[in-house]
Order: structure tokens, then C-alpha cells, then sequence
């Protein structure tokens, strides 16, 4: 069957060679054809206008008075032109096991012509049978948490990928609680370690919590003890840590004020708890020399006093529209 | 048909109630009674010689004379109580569609009555098919990255999960190279970015990259300049990052001494590149408040000596064997 098109001459001169090239390969004879249509359509707009229009069942009619359907995935263009289909929120049609795997082909087709750069599904954990046909496709995983995982293609096979890996460190607060008046320090043993150590009492940020909040938290949570952040003392930064799952591990150590001093350990986690001098702590045996040093820290401070020692924190305005960060640094004299 | 076990008469008393009440829910009759022999079986040991035996198609001759097949997906257990299990490993008849439903359901059961906490299926993208099956007894995705998607399943409802979630931040660093003799600071304005500011070079860490040495790449990546780290000036903690996926931002700046001074900027990523004098950049429009600020801290360190502000970091060994991290921390006099 004969079918022209109403195109521009010079788009039609620049791209017909491209198009062919990238479309061979599609199986289908009817997909074939629509991408084909869709594709010159695109091309001519200068891609511009379509970015936001990849939509459901669209019937175009030919100028051979042929009509076609043909699906594409619908999805949303961000400012690094990579594509993101909702896959949570396209109705069973598109993507029963029967139609997915035509649609998406013929949807990575368009989008390559587009100049896509890289594409990116969203899917329940229902719909996890679908992971397997884009897999086919070259995507994998990036992430995935709760009941959704989220799929990535690197398209631009020209460059290489820019796709930035996912989260790559967990967040350990803890807080060492000094007592002014008693030079003495908040310490506990952890019951479920395999190393029976005295340490400060800590543990991981929940997301989107600030480090501050983590140790006031945490030191509550597992001693009873009311405090206020004062400021980050240190922080260390360790990679392949044992339960993070592979990834890196950021672990700060605050310096607090106690505000309550009576001890109510956690059962659960705490096998003891203690207000321990802290010439004790510097060199005490069953400690890490991490905490040796910290106490050592702490000294300096009681002595000198802790602007010596301390790393600030202050809140200001992000370039982001109402967003703030902390700052963390040491004060200007 | 009636069945006898050779199970302590203690055992049988004291848990008989207990299974029936865990297994009574169970649809398949056959299973049923297979993961009722094994219960037995495994409580009659105490648990212990249990723990690393789930196993491949186990036959069993009961008393009666009554010969079953069963089977339970192996796994090992680590110490929290928690049970591995890496489908990617498995045989395809363990984890065939029709037989993966039932061999999963008779493992949740026998690991319920085992006392394990919480169990992990590790699938392969190509497997994705059986993550829906797992999603119906309430798995859901713990993390999956490239070919990997991990499931996890708290399975002590008598307590809260206590499941760690997966990584929360990013780690973005950046490098001020400082030039003492001229007061100047190394600047680029990035390609890719909606505003077109002057700021540090530097960019996201690879997983398991040092803060260090992210800062040093990045430097070189995107301007051509050599330095050698010094310290670290400030840290950022900021929440809600867009292009985080959802994670949060830690932004480390650190303190680079050059050792070449040629530019070469990168032209896929860097619209300009340029050594400006700290005092311009101090009051610069096209700059933060943030580089506002590290402006000062750098005059400062001109002035009165780096040690004055810097962040200093040392190697210290772990207490996992082998390993080291970077404690970052102001310098004790």
C-alpha cells in the first residue's frame, strides 16, 4: 500500500534517510507504519510541539485517505529531555501483558526520533510482570521502595549516560550529651551489637530529617534523656558498611545539652546506660578509639571552651523557591 | 487419613496449639500438611538445627507410612533473624509461575513458627514476574538497582518493623581551589543549570568514593585544573532535593590547593570557567549567599591562616576488620 504524507520539503529531504534507518527494525508492520507517520509529524513540528503530546490511541488519517491507530506511552519531558511514563496511572489497556510490549517499542521509536535522551517508568509492584518486557528493552532498575519501582533507559547511545545513580549514603547521628557541671558524658551499650562498647547513643536519620533532630531523637529514644542541640562535633564518612546495603555511610557526632538527667534505657536496644566521666572515657578499654578521640574533644572544650572545637550550624535560604538548609562550618572570628 | 509424628511429648504439648493456630489458615491441603510436619520437625529441634536448612524438595516418611514432597525456599539467616533468599540462584522449578506461590506461602509459614523477623527475596529484572507474587503476602520493595530488586517482609507483627530503610542522601561535593599567592578562586557556571551562577566546581560522588577524592575528579572533570585536597570548609544538609529522587542532599565543599593553573573547561557541562578574586566573589550578583559565605571563610583563611577555618580529616582504622574511614573534625591545640 502507497501512503504520502503532507510534509515540508526540506524536512522531509533532512530526516526521510534517519527515520528509515530507525525504524526498519520494528517488527510490526502497523507500528511500523504509525511511528513512521508519527515520526515525519514530529519531525516537522521540529520536535518542539511534541514533547507533551505522546497520548493514548490517536487515529491519524492519511492524505491516501488510509487511517491508522497506533499507541504511544504517555509522559512528561524534564529540562534534561528524558521522559517519564507514569505506568501507576495508564489505564490496563495500554499496558495488559498482550499490549505492552508493542506499545513500548513503538513509544522508545518515537522518543528516539524526538532526541529523548532518557527514559524513565514508574510501576506498582502489581504490575511488576511489565518490568520484565522492558527489561527486554535495555531498561533497569534505578530504584525502587515501598510498592513502586522506577525503571531507567539511557537513549542517547552517542554520550555516555548522565543518568545520576540513586541515593548513595545512609545518615548516622549520634549525640555526645556532656554534663558542664560533672565534666561527665552520656554513654551506652547497644544490645543488639556484637561488640559489647560504651558509645554515644545514635542511630539512623529517618528521610527528610535533619541531622539535629536525628540525635536530640535518638539519645531520647534510647536513654530518656531530654537534650538540645548544640553543634557537629565531627563526622566520618565510611563505605561498605555492614547493613547499609551496599552503600556509604555518613555518621555525625553532635555535641547536646542534657536538659533531663535521669536514665530510662530502652529495653529493647540498650543492655546499659551510664553517665561516665569523661577522663574515663578518653582511655576507657571498652570503648573505640573514635570515642577515645571524641572525648578527648570534649576535654578541649570543657577547658577551653567549645567554640574551640565546635562546627556551627545555621539555617538559610536555598536557591529553591521556600526551601532552607543548614549550614555547617566553623564561625568567622 | 491420620498421621502420627515422633515428636518429645514437652515439644508436642507446649506448641501443638500454636501451629495448628498458624497453619489453620492454609488453603492447599497438601501443603498444609507438609508444613505442619516440618514445623513440628523444626520446633521438636529447638529451632537451631533449623536455621540454615530451608531446602530444595525435601521428602519426608512419616510414621504412618505416608510419603510427601514439600518444599521451602532456602536461605540463610543473618543476626537479626532475618532469612536471605536469593531467587536469582534458584532453580527455575522452585520459582516456575505455577509453583512460586505455593512453595513462597509454605516458606512464610515455616519461617513464621522458626521465629524469623523479617525475610528479603533478592530477584533478578528478568524474574520481575514474581514480585507481584510476593507483593500479595505483603512484600514489598526494599531497594533494586541495575538487575537487582530486593524485597523485604517484617514478619513480627508483635513489634514494630524495624527494617532499616535504604540509603537517604545523595552526596554532592565541591572543590574551592584557592590560589594564595593571587587571591583568586577557581568559578564555573554550569551548561545544564536554570540559573546561570558562578559556583565551585564539583559534582555527585561515585558509590564508595571518598568526599576527597569526588571533590578532586570533579575539579579536573569540569575545568581542566589539577589540586590536591586540604580540608573541608562546610557541609550542607538539605532535604527535598529536586533531581534527588526524592532523597536528600549532603554538599560538602572542601579546600583544594591547585596544582595547575591552565584552564580547560569541559564543554559538554561548563558554560564559563574563570579564576576570580575572592574579594569579587564575596559581593558577586551572580553567586549565592552560600558562596557569599565561603568567600568570607576564604578570606579569613588568607588573612589569619587556614588552620583558622578548616575541617580537618584523618584516616582511622574501623573496628571491621580491614577497613578505615575519614573522621572529619576541627584540630585539637
Amino acid at each position: 500500500m502507497q501512503c504520502t504524507f503532507k510534509i515540508g520539503r526540506e524536512t522531509k529531504s533532512l530526516c526521510q534517510k534517519k527515520i528509515i534507518s530507525l525504524l526498519s527494525p520494528v517488527k510490526e508492520k502497523s507500528i511500523s507504519f504509525c511511528a513512521k507517520h508519527l515520526a515525519f509529524r514530529c519531525l516537522e513540528k521540529k520536535l518542539d510541539n511534541f514533547k507533551h503530546s505522546g497520548g493514548l490511541m490517536k487515529t491519524h488519517h492519511c492524505s491516501a485517505g488510509f487511517q491508522s491507530k497506533f499507541t504511544v506511552l504517555p509522559g512528561e519531558v524534564d529540562r534534561y529531555q528524558g521522559i517519564w511514563v507514569d505506568l501507576t496511572k495508564i489505564g490496563e489497556q495500554l499496558i495488559s501483558k498482550n499490549t505492552f510490549p508493542s506499545t513500548l517499542e513503538a513509544s522508545l521509536k518515537l522518543w528516539q526520533i524526538q532526541g529523548i535522551t532518557s527514559a524513565w517508568l514508574k510501576v506498582s509492584i502489581f504490575q511488576s510482570a511489565l518490568i520484565a518486557d522492558a527489561a527486554e528493552h535495555g531498561f533497569t532498575f534505578h530504584h525502587a521502595e515501598g510498592s513502586i519501582a522506577t525503571l531507567s533507559l539511557w537513549m542517547d547511545k552517542s554520550k555516555k549516560t548522565k543518568i545520576p545513580r540513586f541515593a548513595t549514603h545512609q545518615m548516622g547521628v549520634s549525640g555526645m550529651v556532656i554534663n558542664n557541671d560533672t565534666h561527665e558524658i552520656l554513654v551506652v551499650k547497644d544490645k543488639n551489637r556484637p561488640y559489647q562498647l560504651w558509645k554515644f547513643p545514635g542511630g539512623l536519620s529517618d528521610l527528610g530529617e535533619d541531622i539535629a533532630t536525628t540525635a536530640e531523637r535518638e539519645v531520647f529514644e534510647e536513654t530518656g534523656v531530654k537534650t538540645e542541640f548544640q553543634s557537629v562535633l565531627a563526622f566520618r564518612q565510611q563505605h561498605n558498611s555492614p547493613g547499609a546495603f551496599g552503600r556509604s555511610d555518613l555518621y555525625v557526632i553532635c555535641r547536646l545539652k542534657p536538659l533531663t538527667f535521669d536514665l530510662h534505657p530502652c529495653d529493647e536496644e540498650i543492655a546499659a546506660c551510664r553517665w561516665m566521666p569523661v577522663d574515663q572515657l578518653k582511655t576507657e578499654v571498652q570503648a573505640t578509639s573514635l570515642t577515645h578521640t571524641m572525648a578527648e574533644l570534649a576535654i578541649q572544650g570543657l577547658e577551653h571552651g567549645f567554640s574551640q572545637v565546635d562546627i556551627i550550624s545555621y539555617q538559610m535560604a536555598s536557591i529553591y523557591k521556600g526551601m532552607k538548609f543548614h549550614i555547617f562550618l566553623r564561625a568567622c572570628k
